[in-house]
């Protein structure tokens, strides 16, 4: 199997994880990551705008061949995941504009992927990224949306043979 | 007041209502409208994809100055509430990209304005919509999402005064 380049995508309306991992017969590298923020002071449509143009900007700098993405995560309140899924929709669009292969995972499985069990904390899940990783935790401290996003990818990173992908 | 396109948004996942509207000094012309559909047997993120680059088309093609767009409907199923988020959304980020002024109005709202009460049927904002441009209903009976649409841009048209906009 060759490289694959994977973009983790945690969607979320303040905060919007994002990564880049390859992985290459089992072993995966993390390239970049970062947390998307966009101004509360501004509309709706302007951070929605600048979201997606930050994402894209990212894609095209990268060149990712498959993106995992979170599914909805219903037990929000329903403003919430309303903002969620509008921004979610937008990323879905972009990757698709760039033609990559697409993959989604609940909360849940991304959780028993990475730390074992369905119902690990924000801090297990952290600690197993960073673990699997050999991040330097202590860099890490501040960046939780960044780490989901990169949970998201190595789930998919070590589903995506289960799946048939080549 | 020189005249003002507006683009007309009904977000929809199977379908997706569109129309152009122009208005000038209170008198308003259809420019075009249309009911954009993508297949069920292709996946969510195909469908999300081409009827963005559909809207895409059409926003080139007609250089709309102003989108007005229906807001979310809550009381929907999740799921078809969420499907409808994510296309919204894309709707968003691409009139943004052309920057477009956004307006956003309530089903209620929509229907006030163009049929005189908020739990007006469909088929009398529909008649409205017909008498208002003196559209031919007889060759329209089909198009209910695209009368939405010119629903909500004629919304927009009488409101965006009220609003300020020039």
């Amino acid at each position: 199997m060759s490289s694959v380049r994977i973009l983790g995508i945690d969607p979320g309306y303040d905060r919007l994880g994002v990564c880049v991992l390859d992985t290459e017969q089992g072993k995966e590298t993390l390239v970049f990551s970062t947390c998307i923020t966009t101004s509360k002071k501004e509309s709706f449509e302007e951070r929605l705008l600048k979201a997606g143009d930050e994402l894209e900007n990212i894609i095209k700098e990268y060149s990712p061949n498959e993106v995992s993405i979170e599914k909805i995560f219903f037990t929000r309140s329903k403003t919430t995941a309303m903002h969620v899924a509008q921004i979610r929709g937008v990323c879905i669009y972009l990757t698709q504009k760039h033609k990559l292969l697409m993959a989604e995972y609940s909360p849940p499985e991304i959780k028993l992927s990475v730390a074992g069990h369905g119902g690990a904390s924000k801090d297990d899940v952290s600690f197993m990224v960073s673990r699997i990783l050999k991040l330097d935790q202590t860099k890490n401290k501040t960046l939780d949306d960044e780490m989901d996003a990169i949970a998201i990818a190595l789930t998919h990173s070590s589903h995506r043979k289960m799946k048939g992908w080549k």
